[in-house]
Protein backbone atom coordinates (compact mmCIF):
# COMPACT_ATOMS: atom_id res chain seq x y z
CA UNK A 1 0.00 0.00 0.00
CA UNK A 2 1.42 3.20 -1.34
CA UNK A 3 1.44 5.96 2.45
CA UNK A 4 -0.49 8.89 2.34
CA UNK A 5 1.10 11.85 0.43
CA UNK A 6 2.37 14.42 2.59
CA UNK A 7 1.51 18.34 2.10
CA UNK A 8 5.39 18.75 0.82
CA UNK A 9 4.28 17.88 -3.05
CA UNK A 10 0.88 19.27 -2.92
CA UNK A 11 0.09 21.58 -5.55
CA UNK A 12 -3.15 23.38 -6.79
CA UNK A 13 -4.08 24.87 -10.19
CA UNK A 14 -5.31 28.18 -10.39
CA UNK A 15 -8.40 27.42 -12.17
CA UNK A 16 -9.46 24.58 -9.45
CA UNK A 17 -9.87 28.11 -7.64
CA UNK A 18 -11.06 29.73 -10.67
CA UNK A 19 -13.21 32.61 -8.74
CA UNK A 20 -9.61 34.23 -7.12
CA UNK A 21 -7.32 36.40 -8.71
CA UNK A 22 -4.01 35.17 -8.73
CA UNK A 23 -2.68 37.39 -6.33
CA UNK A 24 -5.39 35.94 -3.39
CA UNK A 25 -4.98 32.08 -4.35
CA UNK A 26 -1.40 33.27 -3.82
CA UNK A 27 -2.10 33.95 -0.59
CA UNK A 28 -4.54 31.62 0.42
CA UNK A 29 -2.36 28.69 -1.39
CA UNK A 30 0.70 29.77 1.16
CA UNK A 31 -1.84 30.01 3.72
CA UNK A 32 -3.30 26.47 3.57
CA UNK A 33 -0.08 24.88 3.34
CA UNK A 34 -0.05 24.50 -0.62
CA UNK A 35 3.32 24.24 -1.52
CA UNK A 36 3.17 24.38 -5.77
CA UNK A 37 1.13 26.40 -7.66
CA UNK A 38 0.48 25.63 -11.75
CA UNK A 39 -0.94 28.41 -13.39
CA UNK A 40 -3.39 29.24 -15.85
CA UNK A 41 -3.20 31.02 -18.61
CA UNK A 42 -6.53 33.27 -17.60
CA UNK A 43 -4.95 34.02 -14.79
CA UNK A 44 -2.27 35.96 -15.76
CA UNK A 45 -4.66 38.28 -17.90
CA UNK A 46 -4.06 41.78 -17.72
CA UNK A 47 -0.30 40.84 -15.41
CA UNK A 48 3.21 41.12 -16.44
CA UNK A 49 4.24 37.35 -15.96
CA UNK A 50 7.45 38.27 -14.73
CA UNK A 51 5.92 39.97 -11.65
CA UNK A 52 3.59 37.72 -11.30
CA UNK A 53 6.50 35.08 -10.62
CA UNK A 54 8.25 36.68 -8.51
CA UNK A 55 4.93 37.28 -6.75
CA UNK A 56 4.06 33.59 -6.42
CA UNK A 57 7.35 32.92 -5.16
CA UNK A 58 7.17 35.86 -2.73
CA UNK A 59 4.76 33.94 -1.28
CA UNK A 60 7.23 30.38 -1.12
CA UNK A 61 5.40 28.72 -3.93
CA UNK A 62 7.22 26.68 -6.62
CA UNK A 63 5.35 27.49 -10.01
CA UNK A 64 5.01 23.60 -11.24
CA UNK A 65 3.90 24.41 -15.07
CA UNK A 66 2.18 26.38 -17.20
CA UNK A 67 -1.84 25.39 -18.64
CA UNK A 68 -1.93 25.41 -21.12
CA UNK A 69 -1.22 25.35 -24.49
CA UNK A 70 -1.74 22.74 -27.43
CA UNK A 71 -4.64 23.01 -29.48
CA UNK A 72 -2.86 22.45 -32.83
CA UNK A 73 -5.32 20.29 -35.18
CA UNK A 74 -7.64 22.62 -36.96
CA UNK A 75 -8.96 21.78 -40.48
CA UNK A 76 -8.16 25.73 -41.28
CA UNK A 77 -4.31 25.71 -42.44
CA UNK A 78 -4.72 29.48 -41.04
CA UNK A 79 -5.85 28.23 -37.57
CA UNK A 80 -3.27 25.76 -37.33
CA UNK A 81 -0.34 29.03 -38.33
CA UNK A 82 -2.30 30.51 -35.35
CA UNK A 83 -2.01 27.95 -33.03
CA UNK A 84 2.25 28.09 -33.47
CA UNK A 85 1.93 31.77 -32.77
CA UNK A 86 -0.26 31.50 -30.02
CA UNK A 87 2.34 28.33 -28.48
CA UNK A 88 5.27 30.41 -28.90
CA UNK A 89 3.64 33.39 -26.92
CA UNK A 90 2.55 30.69 -24.15
CA UNK A 91 6.29 29.42 -24.09
CA UNK A 92 7.55 33.14 -23.38
CA UNK A 93 4.58 33.71 -20.77
CA UNK A 94 5.93 30.45 -18.82
CA UNK A 95 9.36 31.30 -19.24
CA UNK A 96 9.16 35.00 -17.83
CA UNK A 97 6.74 33.53 -15.22
CA UNK A 98 9.85 30.70 -14.24
CA UNK A 99 7.13 27.89 -14.88
CA UNK A 100 9.59 25.12 -16.09
CA UNK A 101 7.07 23.23 -17.96
CA UNK A 102 4.08 23.94 -20.36
CA UNK A 103 1.15 21.54 -20.52
CA UNK A 104 -0.22 20.70 -24.13
CA UNK A 105 -4.03 19.87 -24.37
CA UNK A 106 -3.39 18.74 -28.07
CA UNK A 107 -6.63 19.87 -29.31
CA UNK A 108 -8.68 17.81 -31.92
CA UNK A 109 -10.88 19.00 -35.37
CA UNK A 110 -14.40 17.59 -35.28
CA UNK A 111 -14.22 17.99 -38.80
CA UNK A 112 -11.28 15.29 -40.26
CA UNK A 113 -10.63 11.81 -39.24
CA UNK A 114 -9.14 11.35 -35.69
CA UNK A 115 -5.56 10.58 -37.89
CA UNK A 116 -5.21 13.76 -39.74
CA UNK A 117 -5.64 15.71 -36.03
CA UNK A 118 -2.61 13.24 -34.68
CA UNK A 119 -0.41 14.58 -37.81
CA UNK A 120 -1.10 18.05 -37.23
CA UNK A 121 -0.49 17.67 -32.78
CA UNK A 122 2.83 16.14 -34.24
CA UNK A 123 3.93 18.61 -36.60
CA UNK A 124 2.89 21.95 -34.07
CA UNK A 125 4.52 19.68 -31.16
CA UNK A 126 7.57 19.70 -33.52
CA UNK A 127 7.54 23.32 -34.50
CA UNK A 128 7.41 25.11 -31.41
CA UNK A 129 9.48 22.23 -29.26
CA UNK A 130 12.90 24.01 -30.36
CA UNK A 131 11.61 27.21 -28.96
CA UNK A 132 10.99 25.47 -25.69
CA UNK A 133 14.00 24.20 -25.81
CA UNK A 134 15.61 27.43 -26.34
CA UNK A 135 13.39 28.67 -23.16
CA UNK A 136 14.94 25.56 -20.79
CA UNK A 137 11.09 24.96 -21.22
CA UNK A 138 9.97 21.06 -21.19
CA UNK A 139 6.47 20.66 -22.90
CA UNK A 140 3.79 17.66 -21.19
CA UNK A 141 1.67 15.72 -23.55
CA UNK A 142 -1.40 15.26 -21.66
CA UNK A 143 -3.35 12.73 -22.88
CA UNK A 144 -7.31 13.38 -22.67
CA UNK A 145 -10.23 11.13 -22.09
CA UNK A 146 -11.83 9.83 -24.52
CA UNK A 147 -15.13 11.83 -24.09
CA UNK A 148 -12.62 14.70 -25.62
CA UNK A 149 -11.86 13.19 -28.82
CA UNK A 150 -14.18 15.26 -30.62
CA UNK A 151 -12.82 18.81 -30.17
CA UNK A 152 -10.23 18.62 -27.43
CA UNK A 153 -7.92 16.31 -28.30
CA UNK A 154 -7.00 13.50 -30.48
CA UNK A 155 -4.41 11.96 -27.72
CA UNK A 156 -6.70 9.56 -25.57
CA UNK A 157 -4.51 7.47 -24.05
CA UNK A 158 -1.21 7.27 -22.13
CA UNK A 159 0.20 4.95 -24.39
CA UNK A 160 -0.39 7.07 -27.49
CA UNK A 161 0.99 10.23 -25.75
CA UNK A 162 3.91 7.95 -24.49
CA UNK A 163 4.54 6.89 -28.20
CA UNK A 164 4.45 10.41 -29.70
CA UNK A 165 6.95 11.72 -27.12
CA UNK A 166 9.20 8.89 -28.04
CA UNK A 167 8.46 9.59 -31.78
CA UNK A 168 9.32 13.21 -31.71
CA UNK A 169 12.46 12.48 -29.52
CA UNK A 170 13.31 15.14 -27.16
CA UNK A 171 14.47 15.40 -23.27
CA UNK A 172 12.20 17.97 -23.14
CA UNK A 173 9.14 16.38 -24.60
CA UNK A 174 7.68 14.23 -21.91
CA UNK A 175 3.44 13.54 -20.51
CA UNK A 176 1.26 14.67 -17.73
CA UNK A 177 -0.79 12.18 -16.51
CA UNK A 178 -4.24 13.35 -15.68
CA UNK A 179 -6.30 10.63 -13.20
CA UNK A 180 -9.36 11.89 -14.51
CA UNK A 181 -8.24 11.29 -18.00
CA UNK A 182 -6.95 7.96 -17.64
CA UNK A 183 -8.43 5.82 -14.82
CA UNK A 184 -10.32 3.68 -17.13
CA UNK A 185 -7.24 2.65 -18.68
CA UNK A 186 -7.34 -1.39 -18.28
CA UNK A 187 -2.96 -0.48 -19.40
CA UNK A 188 -2.32 2.10 -17.04
CA UNK A 189 0.06 0.50 -14.34
CA UNK A 190 2.08 -1.20 -17.16
CA UNK A 191 2.07 2.35 -19.26
CA UNK A 192 2.83 4.53 -16.47
CA UNK A 193 5.91 1.99 -15.82
CA UNK A 194 6.92 2.35 -19.34
CA UNK A 195 6.35 6.01 -19.53
CA UNK A 196 8.28 6.10 -16.19
CA UNK A 197 11.29 3.88 -18.04
CA UNK A 198 11.31 6.33 -20.71
CA UNK A 199 11.50 9.21 -18.46
CA UNK A 200 8.68 10.35 -20.02
CA UNK A 201 6.22 11.03 -16.91
CA UNK A 202 6.60 14.80 -16.16
CA UNK A 203 3.53 15.82 -14.41
CA UNK A 204 0.85 14.00 -12.57
CA UNK A 205 -2.64 15.74 -11.93
CA UNK A 206 -5.52 14.47 -9.66
CA UNK A 207 -8.93 14.83 -9.12
CA UNK A 208 -11.69 12.52 -8.97
CA UNK A 209 -14.97 10.98 -10.99
CA UNK A 210 -18.32 11.41 -9.83
CA UNK A 211 -21.03 8.86 -10.58
CA UNK A 212 -23.12 10.45 -11.88
CA UNK A 213 -21.25 12.81 -13.63
CA UNK A 214 -23.61 15.52 -14.76
CA UNK A 215 -21.72 17.45 -17.46
CA UNK A 216 -18.78 16.38 -19.30
CA UNK A 217 -16.63 19.31 -18.62
CA UNK A 218 -17.25 21.46 -15.26
CA UNK A 219 -18.56 18.38 -12.67
CA UNK A 220 -15.38 16.78 -11.56
CA UNK A 221 -15.00 15.93 -7.62
CA UNK A 222 -12.33 16.21 -5.25
CA UNK A 223 -10.16 13.18 -4.54
CA UNK A 224 -12.61 10.85 -2.89
CA UNK A 225 -15.65 12.08 -3.68
CA UNK A 226 -15.55 9.09 -6.80
CA UNK A 227 -14.37 6.60 -7.61
CA UNK A 228 -10.65 7.10 -9.11
CA UNK A 229 -8.29 5.02 -6.94
CA UNK A 230 -6.10 8.12 -7.12
CA UNK A 231 -3.80 7.09 -4.44
CA UNK A 232 -2.95 3.62 -5.68
CA UNK A 233 -2.39 5.57 -8.86
CA UNK A 234 -0.16 7.49 -7.59
CA UNK A 235 2.02 4.46 -6.15
CA UNK A 236 1.86 3.63 -9.45
CA UNK A 237 3.42 6.56 -10.44
CA UNK A 238 5.82 6.67 -7.75
CA UNK A 239 6.96 3.13 -8.47
CA UNK A 240 7.75 4.19 -12.10
CA UNK A 241 10.22 6.87 -10.50
CA UNK A 242 8.16 9.82 -10.64
CA UNK A 243 9.30 12.35 -7.83
CA UNK A 244 7.90 15.92 -9.06
CA UNK A 245 4.22 17.55 -7.31
CA UNK A 246 0.77 16.08 -7.18
CA UNK A 247 -1.67 18.80 -8.81
CA UNK A 248 -4.77 18.98 -8.01
CA UNK A 249 -6.89 19.99 -10.74
CA UNK A 250 -10.46 20.53 -10.86
CA UNK A 251 -13.26 21.92 -13.38
CA UNK A 252 -15.94 21.88 -11.24
CA UNK A 253 -19.39 24.33 -11.68
CA UNK A 254 -20.38 22.98 -7.90
CA UNK A 255 -16.92 23.94 -6.29
CA UNK A 256 -16.27 27.23 -7.79
CA UNK A 257 -20.03 28.01 -6.64
CA UNK A 258 -19.06 27.40 -2.85
CA UNK A 259 -16.75 29.00 -0.34
CA UNK A 260 -13.47 29.18 -1.46
CA UNK A 261 -11.80 29.31 1.67
CA UNK A 262 -13.57 26.69 2.48
CA UNK A 263 -13.18 24.90 -0.29
CA UNK A 264 -9.35 25.27 -0.60
CA UNK A 265 -9.47 23.49 2.93
CA UNK A 266 -11.75 20.87 1.77
CA UNK A 267 -8.64 20.07 -1.39
CA UNK A 268 -5.89 19.85 1.85
CA UNK A 269 -8.32 17.64 3.60
CA UNK A 270 -9.25 15.48 0.82
CA UNK A 271 -5.70 15.64 -0.53
CA UNK A 272 -4.51 13.62 2.87
CA UNK A 273 -7.11 11.43 3.25
CA UNK A 274 -6.74 10.09 -0.47
CA UNK A 275 -3.89 11.33 -2.57
CA UNK B 1 -13.97 3.64 -50.38
CA UNK B 2 -16.92 1.71 -48.87
CA UNK B 3 -20.15 2.06 -51.07
CA UNK B 4 -23.00 3.12 -49.01
CA UNK B 5 -25.06 1.03 -47.46
CA UNK B 6 -28.62 -0.59 -48.93
CA UNK B 7 -31.32 -0.82 -46.83
CA UNK B 8 -30.96 -4.60 -46.72
CA UNK B 9 -28.90 -4.46 -43.84
CA UNK B 10 -30.97 -2.01 -41.90
CA UNK B 11 -31.63 -2.65 -38.25
CA UNK B 12 -33.35 -0.50 -35.71
CA UNK B 13 -33.39 -0.50 -32.24
CA UNK B 14 -36.48 0.04 -30.47
CA UNK B 15 -35.02 2.32 -27.77
CA UNK B 16 -34.34 4.24 -31.00
CA UNK B 17 -37.84 5.22 -31.19
CA UNK B 18 -38.38 4.99 -27.40
CA UNK B 19 -42.31 6.48 -27.07
CA UNK B 20 -43.52 3.53 -29.67
CA UNK B 21 -44.74 0.77 -28.12
CA UNK B 22 -43.91 -2.33 -30.06
CA UNK B 23 -46.38 -3.07 -31.87
CA UNK B 24 -46.04 0.31 -33.84
CA UNK B 25 -42.21 0.20 -33.70
CA UNK B 26 -42.50 -3.24 -35.59
CA UNK B 27 -45.38 -1.50 -37.81
CA UNK B 28 -43.71 1.78 -38.73
CA UNK B 29 -39.84 0.02 -39.40
CA UNK B 30 -41.62 -2.70 -41.78
CA UNK B 31 -43.24 0.70 -43.56
CA UNK B 32 -40.17 2.59 -43.43
CA UNK B 33 -38.16 -0.61 -45.44
CA UNK B 34 -36.41 -1.47 -42.44
CA UNK B 35 -35.02 -4.82 -42.24
CA UNK B 36 -34.08 -5.98 -38.58
CA UNK B 37 -35.29 -4.67 -35.11
CA UNK B 38 -33.49 -5.52 -32.23
CA UNK B 39 -35.54 -5.66 -29.38
CA UNK B 40 -34.98 -4.21 -26.14
CA UNK B 41 -36.29 -5.94 -23.18
CA UNK B 42 -38.57 -3.27 -22.13
CA UNK B 43 -40.02 -2.95 -24.78
CA UNK B 44 -41.46 -6.68 -24.07
CA UNK B 45 -42.92 -5.52 -20.98
CA UNK B 46 -46.54 -7.20 -20.22
CA UNK B 47 -46.04 -9.03 -23.18
CA UNK B 48 -45.83 -12.51 -24.61
CA UNK B 49 -42.10 -12.51 -25.84
CA UNK B 50 -43.10 -15.73 -28.00
CA UNK B 51 -46.22 -13.78 -29.59
CA UNK B 52 -44.18 -10.60 -29.89
CA UNK B 53 -41.51 -12.80 -32.04
CA UNK B 54 -44.24 -14.06 -34.28
CA UNK B 55 -45.69 -10.43 -34.74
CA UNK B 56 -42.41 -8.86 -35.54
CA UNK B 57 -41.77 -11.44 -38.20
CA UNK B 58 -45.60 -11.34 -39.71
CA UNK B 59 -44.24 -7.61 -40.69
CA UNK B 60 -41.42 -9.41 -42.40
CA UNK B 61 -38.89 -7.93 -39.94
CA UNK B 62 -35.32 -10.18 -39.20
CA UNK B 63 -35.04 -10.20 -34.90
CA UNK B 64 -31.44 -9.57 -34.74
CA UNK B 65 -30.93 -9.25 -30.79
CA UNK B 66 -32.10 -8.74 -27.36
CA UNK B 67 -30.72 -6.11 -25.31
CA UNK B 68 -29.63 -5.86 -22.84
CA UNK B 69 -28.12 -8.23 -20.43
CA UNK B 70 -25.46 -7.96 -18.38
CA UNK B 71 -24.83 -5.93 -15.44
CA UNK B 72 -22.69 -8.83 -13.78
CA UNK B 73 -20.21 -6.21 -11.29
CA UNK B 74 -21.49 -5.77 -7.98
CA UNK B 75 -20.00 -5.24 -4.58
CA UNK B 76 -22.75 -6.96 -2.63
CA UNK B 77 -22.47 -10.66 -3.56
CA UNK B 78 -26.40 -10.84 -3.33
CA UNK B 79 -27.00 -8.51 -6.28
CA UNK B 80 -24.44 -10.33 -8.51
CA UNK B 81 -26.65 -13.96 -7.97
CA UNK B 82 -29.67 -11.97 -8.75
CA UNK B 83 -28.04 -10.24 -11.80
CA UNK B 84 -27.44 -14.15 -12.55
CA UNK B 85 -31.42 -14.92 -12.43
CA UNK B 86 -31.96 -11.78 -14.29
CA UNK B 87 -29.60 -12.47 -17.27
CA UNK B 88 -30.83 -16.61 -17.76
CA UNK B 89 -34.66 -14.52 -17.23
CA UNK B 90 -33.16 -12.55 -20.69
CA UNK B 91 -31.99 -15.52 -21.96
CA UNK B 92 -35.32 -17.21 -21.78
CA UNK B 93 -37.24 -14.06 -22.96
CA UNK B 94 -34.66 -14.04 -26.39
CA UNK B 95 -35.04 -17.42 -27.36
CA UNK B 96 -38.93 -17.64 -26.66
CA UNK B 97 -38.64 -13.98 -28.78
CA UNK B 98 -36.82 -16.06 -31.44
CA UNK B 99 -33.97 -13.36 -30.89
CA UNK B 100 -29.96 -15.64 -31.90
CA UNK B 101 -27.97 -13.08 -29.82
CA UNK B 102 -28.74 -11.22 -26.05
CA UNK B 103 -26.21 -7.97 -26.18
CA UNK B 104 -24.15 -7.59 -23.03
CA UNK B 105 -23.46 -4.43 -20.99
CA UNK B 106 -21.08 -5.87 -18.65
CA UNK B 107 -21.40 -3.38 -15.77
CA UNK B 108 -19.20 -1.99 -13.09
CA UNK B 109 -19.64 -0.58 -9.67
CA UNK B 110 -18.09 2.65 -8.66
CA UNK B 111 -17.20 1.19 -4.64
CA UNK B 112 -15.26 -1.21 -5.94
CA UNK B 113 -11.46 -1.47 -8.09
CA UNK B 114 -12.30 -2.10 -11.87
CA UNK B 115 -10.52 -4.88 -12.19
CA UNK B 116 -12.79 -6.55 -9.60
CA UNK B 117 -15.51 -5.53 -11.70
CA UNK B 118 -13.55 -7.46 -14.45
CA UNK B 119 -13.20 -10.54 -12.39
CA UNK B 120 -17.03 -10.80 -11.92
CA UNK B 121 -17.47 -9.55 -15.49
CA UNK B 122 -16.04 -13.05 -16.37
CA UNK B 123 -17.67 -15.04 -13.99
CA UNK B 124 -20.63 -13.73 -14.49
CA UNK B 125 -20.62 -14.32 -18.33
CA UNK B 126 -18.88 -17.85 -17.72
CA UNK B 127 -21.74 -18.98 -15.20
CA UNK B 128 -24.83 -17.66 -17.79
CA UNK B 129 -23.19 -18.89 -20.89
CA UNK B 130 -24.17 -22.75 -20.90
CA UNK B 131 -27.75 -21.69 -20.37
CA UNK B 132 -27.48 -19.26 -23.72
CA UNK B 133 -25.83 -22.32 -25.35
CA UNK B 134 -28.36 -24.65 -24.34
CA UNK B 135 -30.68 -21.70 -26.10
CA UNK B 136 -28.91 -21.78 -29.07
CA UNK B 137 -27.97 -18.50 -28.30
CA UNK B 138 -25.17 -16.12 -28.70
CA UNK B 139 -23.88 -13.43 -26.11
CA UNK B 140 -22.58 -10.58 -27.65
CA UNK B 141 -19.94 -8.38 -25.28
CA UNK B 142 -20.35 -4.98 -26.09
CA UNK B 143 -17.61 -2.36 -24.60
CA UNK B 144 -18.61 0.71 -23.46
CA UNK B 145 -17.28 4.36 -24.11
CA UNK B 146 -14.60 4.67 -21.13
CA UNK B 147 -17.13 7.62 -19.35
CA UNK B 148 -19.23 4.57 -18.29
CA UNK B 149 -16.39 3.02 -16.82
CA UNK B 150 -17.79 4.00 -13.25
CA UNK B 151 -21.07 2.54 -13.39
CA UNK B 152 -21.78 0.94 -16.61
CA UNK B 153 -19.15 -1.16 -18.12
CA UNK B 154 -15.53 -1.89 -16.80
CA UNK B 155 -15.13 -3.13 -20.76
CA UNK B 156 -14.41 -0.18 -21.96
CA UNK B 157 -12.09 -0.90 -25.18
CA UNK B 158 -12.69 -3.49 -28.00
CA UNK B 159 -9.11 -4.82 -27.34
CA UNK B 160 -10.44 -6.38 -23.88
CA UNK B 161 -13.74 -7.22 -25.07
CA UNK B 162 -12.14 -9.58 -27.97
CA UNK B 163 -9.69 -10.50 -24.89
CA UNK B 164 -12.24 -11.28 -22.89
CA UNK B 165 -14.54 -13.21 -25.67
CA UNK B 166 -11.56 -15.55 -26.61
CA UNK B 167 -10.17 -15.87 -23.06
CA UNK B 168 -13.28 -17.38 -22.26
CA UNK B 169 -13.42 -19.67 -25.31
CA UNK B 170 -16.97 -20.47 -26.69
CA UNK B 171 -18.29 -20.10 -30.13
CA UNK B 172 -21.78 -18.75 -28.68
CA UNK B 173 -19.62 -15.84 -27.18
CA UNK B 174 -18.81 -12.66 -29.22
CA UNK B 175 -18.22 -8.75 -29.52
CA UNK B 176 -20.89 -6.03 -30.46
CA UNK B 177 -19.06 -3.19 -32.00
CA UNK B 178 -21.20 -0.13 -31.79
CA UNK B 179 -19.20 3.09 -33.17
CA UNK B 180 -20.15 5.43 -30.52
CA UNK B 181 -17.96 3.41 -27.96
CA UNK B 182 -15.33 2.40 -30.06
CA UNK B 183 -14.80 5.83 -32.66
CA UNK B 184 -11.82 7.43 -30.57
CA UNK B 185 -9.90 4.28 -30.05
CA UNK B 186 -6.60 4.84 -32.02
CA UNK B 187 -6.30 0.59 -32.48
CA UNK B 188 -9.84 0.71 -34.33
CA UNK B 189 -9.38 -0.77 -37.59
CA UNK B 190 -6.38 -3.14 -36.13
CA UNK B 191 -8.80 -4.08 -33.41
CA UNK B 192 -11.51 -4.88 -35.91
CA UNK B 193 -9.64 -7.03 -37.73
CA UNK B 194 -8.55 -9.14 -34.85
CA UNK B 195 -11.70 -9.73 -33.68
CA UNK B 196 -12.83 -10.51 -36.85
CA UNK B 197 -10.02 -12.88 -37.52
CA UNK B 198 -11.29 -15.05 -34.67
CA UNK B 199 -14.61 -15.04 -35.68
CA UNK B 200 -15.68 -12.57 -32.78
CA UNK B 201 -17.35 -9.92 -34.58
CA UNK B 202 -21.00 -10.45 -33.51
CA UNK B 203 -23.32 -6.87 -34.38
CA UNK B 204 -22.42 -3.68 -35.30
CA UNK B 205 -24.13 -0.71 -33.88
CA UNK B 206 -24.51 2.92 -35.39
CA UNK B 207 -25.23 6.54 -33.99
CA UNK B 208 -23.02 9.47 -34.34
CA UNK B 209 -21.10 11.60 -31.35
CA UNK B 210 -22.45 15.74 -31.39
CA UNK B 211 -20.38 18.00 -30.57
CA UNK B 212 -21.29 19.59 -28.19
CA UNK B 213 -22.24 16.58 -26.32
CA UNK B 214 -24.67 18.02 -23.17
CA UNK B 215 -25.12 14.79 -21.75
CA UNK B 216 -23.16 11.35 -20.93
CA UNK B 217 -26.37 9.28 -21.84
CA UNK B 218 -28.95 10.99 -23.66
CA UNK B 219 -27.27 12.80 -26.18
CA UNK B 220 -26.74 11.21 -29.79
CA UNK B 221 -26.83 11.86 -33.16
CA UNK B 222 -28.14 10.55 -36.05
CA UNK B 223 -25.09 9.10 -38.02
CA UNK B 224 -23.86 12.14 -40.41
CA UNK B 225 -25.10 15.06 -37.56
CA UNK B 226 -21.22 14.50 -35.78
CA UNK B 227 -17.91 13.43 -35.73
CA UNK B 228 -17.40 9.82 -36.21
CA UNK B 229 -17.06 8.44 -39.50
CA UNK B 230 -19.42 5.68 -40.12
CA UNK B 231 -19.19 4.31 -42.83
CA UNK B 232 -15.61 3.78 -42.68
CA UNK B 233 -16.13 2.07 -39.65
CA UNK B 234 -18.71 -0.22 -41.25
CA UNK B 235 -16.20 -0.72 -44.05
CA UNK B 236 -13.45 -1.86 -41.71
CA UNK B 237 -16.29 -4.44 -40.23
CA UNK B 238 -17.25 -5.49 -43.70
CA UNK B 239 -13.14 -6.35 -44.03
CA UNK B 240 -13.15 -7.97 -40.87
CA UNK B 241 -15.40 -10.74 -42.42
CA UNK B 242 -18.64 -8.83 -40.37
CA UNK B 243 -21.77 -9.43 -42.85
CA UNK B 244 -24.53 -8.76 -40.45
CA UNK B 245 -27.35 -5.77 -40.01
CA UNK B 246 -25.76 -2.04 -39.27
CA UNK B 247 -28.20 -1.28 -35.94
CA UNK B 248 -29.29 1.82 -35.60
CA UNK B 249 -29.27 2.40 -31.73
CA UNK B 250 -29.52 6.11 -30.57
CA UNK B 251 -30.58 7.31 -27.36
CA UNK B 252 -31.23 11.22 -27.06
CA UNK B 253 -33.81 13.52 -25.44
CA UNK B 254 -34.21 16.21 -28.60
CA UNK B 255 -34.99 12.76 -31.00
CA UNK B 256 -37.82 11.50 -28.84
CA UNK B 257 -39.34 14.49 -28.27
CA UNK B 258 -40.06 14.61 -32.04
CA UNK B 259 -42.60 12.92 -34.04
CA UNK B 260 -41.22 9.57 -34.39
CA UNK B 261 -42.91 9.08 -37.77
CA UNK B 262 -40.36 11.79 -39.42
CA UNK B 263 -37.12 10.38 -36.88
CA UNK B 264 -38.20 7.40 -38.45
CA UNK B 265 -37.99 9.05 -42.08
CA UNK B 266 -34.02 11.05 -40.88
CA UNK B 267 -32.97 7.52 -39.74
CA UNK B 268 -33.29 5.95 -43.46
CA UNK B 269 -31.91 9.21 -44.99
CA UNK B 270 -29.19 9.46 -42.85
CA UNK B 271 -28.66 5.85 -42.81
CA UNK B 272 -28.47 5.83 -46.54
CA UNK B 273 -25.85 8.92 -46.30
CA UNK B 274 -23.96 8.19 -43.95
CA UNK B 275 -23.70 4.66 -43.16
Amino acid sequence: MTPPADLSRLCVHTITTKPWPLEQAAREYARAGVRGITVWREALEGRDPERAGELLRSHGLSIVSLCRGGFFAHVDEAARRQALVDNRAAIEQAAALGAPMLVLVCGAAPGQPLERSREQIRAGIEAILPYAEEHGLRLAIEPLHPMYSDSRSAINTLAQATDLALAIGSEALGVAVDVYHVWWDPMLESEIARCGSAAKLFAFHVCDWKTPTNDLLLDRGLPGEGCIEVRRIRGWMERAGFSGYNEVEIFSETHWASEQEHFLNQIVQSYRAHV
